[in-house]
């Protein structure tokens, strides 16, 4: 990939996650009393390098649409805790059974197993608790709204359902790349979704507006999945932070082995001008998440 | 014990289970796609033959303050799936390891230990889906306080946090029985505390009922604790449909090895009585909640 990410872009991202990460720790209750293991898993889990890509997308696309920042940071830190919650769950021996995750030992390996389903749980609980609350937003239909979709993208047609395809799909009669593209859609697609519906929403987007974002959002969620899958071959595991190859070796189908290399590299291209494309009425306006399809495209980790 | 429990509230806690259950299941999208495997389970977890004692609470609390039918019964029924998500996950192996639970195998034995940390997942996410669809309520403000109390009930501080504690606790410098009964209060106490807030919520209850309601499913809640813990030591594994002794066998305190089989049978009976009088302003609207306590302190499983 040829593209060169604006390093004030990367200030930008840092300045949005480093909001993130101290909006996230205040919101976690503080560490006392005999369940204090729990509130430590939880921020763990949850205060890490991440890229937070999703709280990003979403308060991007919201100051675009001029929305308030304090409902913004509420609303996309709660978006990154059912992030947080689901890389847990994902990491535990029963799933993906991994030790390190953003070059630190995965919840389960700091403390152990029970912990890390409870801090999970406590997590996507705390998610809905930050959503529901009029320091969100003082419209409580507004409020109700961002739940309904945000349980939507996470639950059993989204986030979950795509998880479940991934440990065990029942494929019945649809072709591998039916299975493996709904199941990208559901387990990663559904929440980058719901990051731009949140910005779009709390920013008053009009109709043909919110499709923009839906459409750019589709695109981008899937760009980011074949990327991943692509780093899954090609990267290596110290950058990346994680273990490499592991879908060869757990003799997984991605896009990678469907499409190849050179394929999946050009779906990504595709992906990346169609993303971009879905944003151009939108001008100058837009620079900063025509951006983050760069950022999509070349990330190392 | 020697109370009775009438025939009718046993009819009358029977209906309410089977529209719970039949709500439930509608509620719960259809086993279709290549992650039908996930609705199955979520289908396993939530449809057993439970008591449906928390979502009985609330309609019962519900009714004697008017309110509406079909509010009440959405929302007790996205409290029992946070019950029955709460159930999957502490059955896991990492954390009480149990292969039975009302007399069925637990979901991770009936499916797998993925699908049952995902159908969890998914079931509490769907609790928060149906408490915020406008058909729970017409007023946002009232769905949006549901859905806060709800999170606050299971999540850290609540149903989660005691979780924690029953896994792994950190005493510091308390004692044991004090552990013991913050543990209660969080695990069980908690969501038997919402159910009744959720009647007296969606019923319009002035504050001073609010009260009488919170006292009254307060003791409840400790009394049927000690009841569990006294059935763990005296029931036997058919009628409880689940294994015995557990908590002697792993070294865990309970309410039992504290006080003892008698001082957990005179905690009972002081609870019981001080849950009625509780209610004694309701006089004879507040009957079948009087029963329901009667029906704890006889519970055989």
């Amino acid at each position: 990939m040829i593209h060169v990410v604006d390093p004030d872009f990367e200030k930008r991202l840092g300045e949005v996650g480093d909001r993130i990460t101290v909006a996230i720790d205040q919101l976690i209750p503080p560490a006392s009393g005999p369940e204090a293991q729990l509130m430590r898993a939880m921020r763990h889990g949850a205060l890490g390098q991440g890229k937070r890509l999703r709280p990003f997308i979403a308060i991007e696309v919201g100051r675009m649409f001029g929305a308030q920042e304090k409902s913004l940071l509420r609303a996309a830190a709660a978006l990154e805790c059912v992030h947080a919650y689901s890389l847990i769950h994902d990491d535990l021996p029963c799933m993906d059974d991994d030790d390190i995750r953003r070059g630190q030992p995965t919840v389960h390996k700091a403390f152990d197993e029970a912990t890390a389903v409870l801090a999970g749980d406590a997590l996507l609980t705390l998610a809905f608790e930050i959503m529901a609350s009029p320091e969100t937003h003082r419209d409580a239909v507004m409020r109700c709204r961002l739940i309904e979709r945000m349980a939507a993208a996470a639950g059993p047609r989204g986030m979950v359902g795509g998880q479940m395809i991934d440990m065990n799909p029942e494929t019945g009669a649809e072709e591998p790349l039916q299975v493996l593209t709904r199941m990208q859609r559901l387990k990663t697609g559904a929440m980058i979704s719901f990051a731009g519906e949140v910005g779009a929403l709390l920013g008053g987007a009009q109709e043909h507006e919110r499709q923009a974002i839906a459409g750019y959002t589709n695109d981008l969620g899937l760009a980011f999945q074949i990327v991943d899958d692509l780093l899954d071959v090609e990267g290596d595991a110290e950058t990346l932070g994680k273990a490499v190859d592991k879908d060869r070796e757990a003799g997984k189908v991605n896009f990678v082995t469907l499409l190849g290399v050179e394929g999946a590299q050009g779906q990504v291209r595709f992906l990346a001008a169609q993303a971009k494309q879905h944003l151009a009425s939108f001008g100058n306006r837009a620079t900063s998440l025509l951006q983050t399809v760069d950022f999509v495209l070349n990330r190392r980790h």
